[in-house]
Order: C-alpha cells, then structure tokens, then sequence
C-alpha cells in the first residue's frame, strides 16, 4: 500500500490518520471566509517547503499579487518559495476573464492543458485548484460542468498529483458543493462550517468521505491563526450547522 | 418460493431476514462518505469467494486500480479474487469520460452491452453498479434518465443476476435517489444515513422496501471497520437525520 | 343509492364505513415501502375470491412472474385465481419499456385500449393500475399528464369500474401525488404514511377524501403482515409525519 | 349599501357578518377532503330553495350523474331542484376532457359563453365554479391563467351574480391558491384548513378577506355532518396548520 | 430639507415621525387581507379632504363602483370628494382586462400615459397604484417587470407626486413583493403582518425602509376599523411572522 | 505590506483591525432597509474629507437629487463635497433606464466606462457601486451576470481602487447576495442583518471574509443615527437571523 503523504497541517494530518493517500483528488468545501484557500496553500508550501514535492497552486478567483500579499500575512514568503523553484502560482482571476464570451470551452480547456503543461515540465506532485467554482459557473449544463471536472481530474491523475479543488457553498445550504457534482470526480471530501454559536460564527471541520483510507469521524474545532490554518483534533463541536 | 441468497454482511442478513432474493435489483442510496461502495463490494467479493457466484462489480466513478487499492485496506484481495476467475471489475470512471459529447446515449447503450458480453461469457450472478448516478447524470431529460435506467435494469434482469444499484443522494434532502426515478426500477430500496449527533455524523442503516420478502422495519447502527462494513442489527438509532 | 362493496381489507372496510362507492376511481398514495401494491392487490384478489366481481390488476413497474411470486408470500394465489377465469393480471413493468422514445402518447393510449378490451371482454368490476406515476413520468408537459390520466379514468368510469391507482410520494414532501395533479382525476384519496418514531418507520393510514361517502377522519395504525395489510381502525397514530 | 345575502350555512353567516355582499366573487381554498364542494353546494342549494335566486352549481371535476348523487346523502335533492326550475347543474367533468389539445382557449371561451347563456336566460344569481384549478390547469402561462380567469370573473359581475369560485391547495404549503393569482380576481377569501392535532385532522375555516364587508378575524371550527357543512363561529381553534 | 406631508392615518404619521417626504415612491405590502388599499386610500383621501392636495387612486384589481362602494363602509364618500374636484379615481380592474393578448407592453405603457395625463391635468400630488402585482404579472420576464415599474416610477417621480404603490405578498413567504423587485424601484418599504396567535391572524405594521428619514423600527399593532386602518403607534407586538 | 486605510466608521475599523486593505473589492450585503447606502456613503464621504482620497459614489438606484437630500439628514454635505472637487457622484437611478431594452450588455459596459472616465480624470481612490443588483438583474443568464461584475471589478482594480459594492439580499433567505455570484468577484464580505428580536428588527453587522486580513468573527451591533451608522464593536448579538 502507497504511503500517506502529510498536509503539514498538523492536526488535520491527525484527523486524517497520517494525511492524504498520494495521486488523489480532493474536494475542499466551505462558505465564504471559511478559509479553503488558506488551508489549501498551507498544502501545497508545505510540500515545496518541508516534503521536497514541487508544488502548484492555480488561483482562478484571485490575482497572483493580490494572493502573494494575502499569504504573506501568514508568513508564507511565496515570491521566494517560487524562487527556490519547487512552488509555483498560476494566478490571475479566471472570474475577472470578460472576454471569451462563445468559446468558453475551449478557454477551460486550454487553462487545463496550459496547468497540465507545468505539472509535466515541473514533475509537480501536489496541485491545488482554487476554485472549482469558477470552472463550473463558466459551464451552462450539468454534463458540461461535469465533463470539466472530468477533464481536470483525469489529467491531474494521469500525472499522479495528489490535488485539493476548493468550492465554494451557498449560505444556508446543506449542499457539499454549488452544483452537487463536484464530489463524483473526486476521491474525498473535508468539508469546513462556519458553526453560528451565539453571535459567532466558529469554524468547524470533518472529513466526509476518504477513499481508501480511515479518518476521524467527528467535526473538529479550527482557527485561522496568522501562522494559517490550526485544526484542533481532539476537541468537539456543539451547536447548528 | 426462490431461496434467498447471503448477502455475507451478517448483520444486513439479519435485517434482510436471510438475505436478498435471487434475480432482483436493489437501490443503495446514502449520503457521500456513507460507505456504499464498501457494503457492495461485500457484496459481489463475498458472492465470489463464499457462494460460489460468478459476481461483477462495475465501477463508473473510480478507476480499477483506485478501487482495487482502496479496497485493499478491508482485507479485499481482488487482484486474487480476479485471477481465480470468479470475480471482475469494469473499471474506468465513467464520470471521467470526456469526449462523447453529442453521443451520450449510444455510449451508456455500450456500457450496457459491455456489461452484459461480460455477464453471459462468465455467467455473473451478482452485480454491482457503482454508481447509477453517472448513468443519470449524463442524461438531460426525465424520460432519458428513466430509459437508460430501464435498459440496464431489463438487462440484469432478463439473466436472472441479482445487482445492488448504488445512489449518492444529495446532503440536507430526504430524497432516496438523485432525480427521485431510480426506486421505480428496482425490487428493493436500502438506505444508509449519516445522523448527526453532536460533532458526530453517525451511520444508520434501514430496509425500506423489498418486494416479496419480510425486513426489519428499524434504523440500525452500522460502522466501517477495517473489515469492511458491519451491521449491528439489534442496535437502534435516535437522533436526526 | 347504490350499496358499498367492501375491499375485504377488514379495518379498512371500518375506516370507509362500508367500504368504496362502486363505479369510483380512488388514489392511493404513500412513500417507497408503505405496502401500495399489496393494499392494492388485497382489493382485487379479495373481489376476485370472495365478492364474485372479476377483476384486474395493471402492473406498471413489476413483471407479472415477480408480482405472482412476491403475493405468494402473502398467501395470495394469483396463478389460481386467474386460471379460475374471474381474476387477470396485466403485467410487465411500463418503467422498463425502452423503445418507444417518440411515441409515448400512442402508447399510453395503446395500453388504455389493451385494459379496456380487457375490462369488455371479461366484464371487470375491480381494477387496480399499480402505478399511475409510470404514465405521469412519460408525459412532459402537465396538460399531456392530465389528459392521460383522464383519458384512463374516463374509460374506467365508463365501464362502471371501481378502481384504485396507486401514486408514489416523494420521499420528504406533503404532497398527496408527484405531480399535485392526480388528486383531481379521482373521487377519493386514501394517504399511506411511514411516520419515524425514534428508530422506526411505523405505518400509518388515513382516508382523506370520499366524495359520496361518510369515513373515518383519524390517521389509523396499519401492519404488513404475512397475510398482507392489517389495518387497525381503532388505534390512533402520534408522531412526526 | 347593498344589502348582504345569507349562505345559509348559519354559522358561516355569523362569520360573515350577515352574508355575502351581492354581486360578489369570493375564492374558497383549501385541502382536498375539506368540503369544498359541499359547502359551496349549500351556498348555491339554499339560494334556490329558501332565497328564492336562481342558482348555478358548475362542475368540472365531478359527473353531474355523481355530483347528484353524493349531495344525496346530505339531503340535498337536486333533481327536485333542478325541476323546480330555480337550481341548476352544468356537469361534466372538464378535467376528463381529453381532444382539445391544441383549442384550449377555445374551449375555455366556449365554456364560459355556455355558462352565461345559462345565467341570461335562466336569470341566475349565485354561481359555484368547480373548481377554476381545472381552468387554471390548462393553460401553460401564466397571462393565460390570469386572462382566463378574468374573463370567467369579468362575465360573472356583468351579470350581478354572486359566485363562489373553489380552488384546491396543495398539501404541504400555505398558499392560498394553486397559482397563487387566483386571489387577484375575487373580492373575498375564505379558508378551509385541514391543521393536524395528533392522529387527526381537524377543520378549520377563517376569513382572510371580505371587501366592503367586515367579518369575523378568527379561525373557526366546522363539520363535515350529514345535512353539510356546519360552522361553530364561537369555537377557536388552536394547532399547528 | 422639505417638510415631511402627513398621510393622516395618525399613528401611522408618528411611526414615520411626521409623515412622508414629498415626491418620493412608497411599496406598500402584505398579504391578501391586510388591509392595503384601505389604508393607501385613507393616504390619498386624506391628501384630498384635508390637505389641499389633489389626488388619485389608480385601482388595478377593483372596479371603481366597487370600489366606491366598499370604501364608503368606512365613512369615506369618494363621489363627493370626486365632485369637489381634488379627488379623482382610475377605475376598473387591469387584471380583467382581457383582450390585449399581444400588446401588453404598449397596454402597459398606454395605461401609465393615461395616468400621467391625469396628473398633469389635475395637478395631481398623491398618487395611489393598487397594485403594482397587476402590471408584474403581465410581464413575462424580470427585465420587463423592471421596466414596466421604472417606468412608471419616472413618470410619478418627474411631476413630484407622493406615492404609495401597494403589492400583495405570497402566504407563507418573507419576500416583500411578489418578484422581489419591486422594492428597489421605491424609496421606502411599509409591511403589513397578519401574525396568527392561536385561532387568530393579528394585524401587525412596520417601516422597513425609509430614504432620507428617521422612523419607528419597531412592528406596532394596528385594526382595520369601521373608520379605516387605525395605527397604535406605542403598542409593541410579538408572535411568529 | 501595505498600509490600510480607514473606512472612518470607527467600530467599522476596530472590527476590520486598521481598516480597508487599500485596492481591494468588497461585499456589502444586506436586506431592505439595513442602511447599506448610508454605511457605503460614510467610507466615501469620509475618503475625501478627512483622508484625502478622491473619492466616487455611483448610485445606481436613486437619483442624485434624492441621494444628496438623504444624505443631508446625517449632516453630510455632499454638494460641497463635490464643489471641493475630492467627491463626486455618478447619479441617476439605473433601475429607471426604460429604453435600453435590445442593448443591455452595451449600456452596462457603457456605464463601466463611464465610471473609468472619472477614475483616471480624477485620480479617484475610493469607489462605491450601490448596488450591483442593477447590473445583475439587467442581465439574464448566470454567465453574463459574472462577466459584468468581473468587468466592473477588473476595471476597479486596474486603477487601484478600493471598492463597496452593496448588494440587496432577499428576505428569508441565508444567501450573502442576490444570485449567489457576487461573493466570487470581491475580496471581502460585509454582512448587515435585521435580526428580529420580538416586534423589533435589531441591526447586527459581520465581518464574514476578507482576504488578506484579520478582523472581528463576532456579529456586532449597530445603529442608523443621525451621523449615519455606528457601529458597537464590543457589543455581541443574540437573537435568530
């Protein structure tokens, strides 16, 4: 059996039962704040940083300077991790494209083939797409969207990446995903509340679903701390989703 | 009266009162990460390795190799179980298939016809489908949806296989399918829940339909070991789902 | 006015006061699992063997050999009944018709006509069409459901048929039939319902509409019992419908 | 001021005020089984045998030949009305319409220009329609609904009849019609509700909108009895609709 | 700043602190019942009778005889104020309107001409639109209702005239118009409550939004009495909306 | 890092931590009534009187007559604002364009050029677009929405201007904006409630995202005054949203 591949997020690498099987996709949902995107670079610099796996991270909704400011703030110097030449960003807001109008499948096409280009001349290990929404609001039916998803976890497989997709959930929704697609193409699911408690809204997070691997049940306790995301693994969490 | 045949997961045989009739099709739906995929692969490697039938599991969501690995970690040898001859898998991830665009129908009626070459060349009694989702997600209308389903259903039927038809059913509803079409094709309907109790999300089984055979009426406990999954038939359930 | 003819379902025949009006066309709706068919089947078989009226079942979504076999369980000898001339069974389940894609309105008419042949032919006075959600699910439009569910209620009525069609409810709503449209089409509507109490989804029954007829308005405690459905019209019902 | 008209459903007069205001249309919903028709049948019943107004019962869910005959059994005898020459039924089912597919709107015309030869020439001055659900169920639009429904409406108060069109709600919601436009065309609503207390179903009725015409704010209890429908206009109700 | 104008409905004045601004676009809204049109024409008729105002009621849903004659229950004697010239009322109700098929936009758009002849001819102040549903639901999509209301916004707003357009809001819903547009064409929102408390529906009124001026934001209780709508501006309410 | 700027709401500003990240695109969401323009109006109007930032409103609901008088009431002086020359607004209520009809999509990128006009004509720093509803609800497909809003953002980012864009959130619903597509574009969300607490609706405000930056998780208090909106930055919420 394949070793599991830690997240360096320690106490999510815990709820995980030592962190995600390699060449597997998974799916990073919450509402907005909730920090997918924080916790999904924490993934990726991680592994450039500290797991010696050349890393990507492909930020459809932010720009890349925007992002690399916004990071920084957590002490992820991401200018001189793509410097050391294992961390790279494809940036650039793919919602802020306003131009391709008709041929929208071939733009999401080409993103997808102009990724698969940097993953094969990188060796890159460990992708994060952030996020899935842009790709499927881009798509005007569901076999459209699902043959996008498609087209991106097959090439993601094809080169063995181990891959975190975020997606964004609607507010006052039980749904894993917008379109309730999104978790067919993947192998997993970690999924993160914003818990309303009072007048707080507390972050929460549980694994869902983990192929090929075990995992802890129970929602656990989250912070975004400025060191980025902290998971708590042993406390509990009360109150409504 | 047909002898109803093992199931091999004890406790689901106690639910089922000595298990499934042979011949008949049954629905397994539950939320994502409810196990569906390991309850039916209990199923068909149970049915090959203690019952003596030639049994078939076809995997529309994850690649063979995946499957073959995920399962692993229950102590499933299916590498072996294949090479004795009496078990096969139809891998491949249907959901991952992105080229047929404007052909969808002819290829759902060509998986349909792979299966059923596989089906009489090796005599296949038991069936698994995993997902039927794909099958439905592909179509666009309500009629070509139930058609599709039709066709697979008619299929294992007319060879008298008995197949469990696994349904992702979408988080926060109490619908026991997808499109709420899939119970009319089939003989039985067996739900997996996920009910929250506190931070946890804790699994309840119920038969809810089996036409022509006797079943508990009660949720009961079940767990994913790493044997697989396991039904404890007199533990009852509270809480909401 | 005309003299009640019992269903031989005894609490029931209480509940009804009497049992049906002849000549009416009544919905029985309820959940997956609720018993619709075998309640449905009670009424015909019953008329068949002890009240001397030939009678006819339709089934829409179970082929005849499986509909024979899952009754035996209940005692009921359908093979006998109708090889005594007063009992028939049209059979093979509509769900699994899967060729007539453009011409699905001259088949529902096609079947109108083969049941109404039928029901001249033998003189029918007792007909249950097992389900009428087969014929609304292959209509588009609702004008094209309304007029095939008056075109078969129009005949039925016709030809002095009581009948009862069966609905299937979705799974979570309130509604009395799929498509909210059924209701009008008939002169009663008796609701199955599967109420959770804590572990259980117990069986409860209430008659809600009866044009022409006086009835019991309490939701009544029901069982599926290896006799078919017992209802008990003098035990009450609690719980979260 | 007009001087109002009594229903002759004693308690509901009470509800009213001393009646009806002439000239009037008042749209009554409510759940199938709750005595739409009953009630509205007394309403145009004691109009013709104790007011002495020339009544008009429409039926376009029910056969007249079975409309007479479930009245029967409160003790309305139409026949004898209907020869007196001051009650009068037009019958027929339009939900059994079956071949007027394309000429809908004709049709529609055609019924409301039959109707109102009948109230010319017999000097009609209360109407019941039947339900307008089945007028409003045949159009696809919803300027189509509103304009049928006016014309019906419009036809009505040209000729000073005052008329009580049903509607039947869906089960589940609190709308207080199927399209939720039926009420823009009526003066007056009243309410039927069928509010669940434990194992039963108790009705309950309340004036939600009287124009020119005060009333009664309270949700009443009423029965469905062997002489109709009575109304306890000093018993509240309490539960959950 | 410009003195507030009171609309004479006394509590109503104190909840918004002294009245209305002039020439601003008010959205009255409630459900059937509340009271919506008697209270809009307390605004004008009191615009009329004793502040020197002329004014207009356009009523959509009502014919202007009904309308005078339901209005005079309440003591107010709108031919009289009509013949003293400060009052003046646009008859006949829209939604019978039943010939113009084809040309609903130019129907519209005639309808809102007529209207401003009328303000300019009489000089008009307070203006009544009850209710702006009829002009929504003639439109079939959101870009045309949009218009249709802007519209006749423009034109109110271009001759300064004081307005109060009132929408009926759906049962069971919490949006403040029908289309959820309806408000972001208006300079402030009054909603109307029926709350149920037990067996009865409690009338209940708050301002919800007002540009340009401080006002009451608590729900207060108000009647409809045998003198029109009466606001209790210092009792507070509770219940469930 | 970059420094952040002051919104000059100062509970606002100890719950963002120092302000504004300067360039940066924000959500401000919220239901009728909840003082979205006053807020938004505070962080420009401030912008140019106290921190010398040019500063833009484009009011896209109201005319800028309105706009300037409302404002007035909370002692802002905007015409002299602009006489200054560091304040300007774009006025004219969108919503009451009547005319554009067959050229949406080239009046919305119009008027995005319109406002790039004065951003480089004056430098300006500070914008408002109150309310992007207008510009989504002009369109009619899901993609043609985010295209205007990643116009608009891109243009407002190109020029380094931070940005409140308000958005109208539907009564009952949990949803941060109108389509569920707005959150993509911004970099942050504001989210304004009315949390009724018995008969009042107590305002409470949250800071729910914003990327590159700390803040406040707790619902706070706020109030309408007449200075425009406090905000209780230690005061904690209760009650049901």
């Amino acid at each position: 059996m394949l070793q599991k591949i830690l997240t360096g997020v320690e106490g999510l690498d815990i709820m995980l039962k030592g962190g995600l099987l390699p060449g597997r996709n998974i799916l990073l949902s919450g509402p907005a704040g909730s920090g997918k995107s924080t916790l999904a670079m924490q993934f990726v610099y991680n592994g450039a940083r500290y797991y010696h796996e050349p890393s990507l991270y492909v930020s459809l909704e932010e720009s890349k300077d925007k992002l690399v400011e916004d990071m920084g703030k957590f002490g992820f110097d991401l200018k001189k991790a793509e410097m050391m030449g294992t961390f790279q960003i494809i940036g650039g807001p793919m919602a802020k494209i306003t131009h391709f109008m008709q041929k929208v499948d071939a733009d999401v096409l080409n993103l997808i083939g102009e990724i698969e280009e940097v993953i094969k001349e990188r060796g890159i290990k460990r992708v994060v797409i952030d996020s899935v929404n842009l790709l499927t609001m881009l798509m005007t039916t569901e076999k459209e969207r699902r043959e996008a998803l498609a087209a991106l976890s097959n090439m993601l497989s094809s080169h063995g990446c181990t891959a975190i997709l975020t997606s964004e959930t609607e507010e006052g929704t039980m749904k894993l995903s917008r379109y309730g697609i999104e978790e067919f193409i993947v192998d997993g699911v970690i999924v993160l509340y914003l818990i309303r408690q009072g007048s707080r809204f507390v972050p929460g997070i549980v694994v869902r679903k983990m192929r090929g691997s075990d995992h802890d049940k129970e929602i656990r306790v989250y912070k975004i701390t400025d060191k980025g995301v902290v998971v708590y693994p042993t406390e509990t969490m009360f109150g409504r989703i």
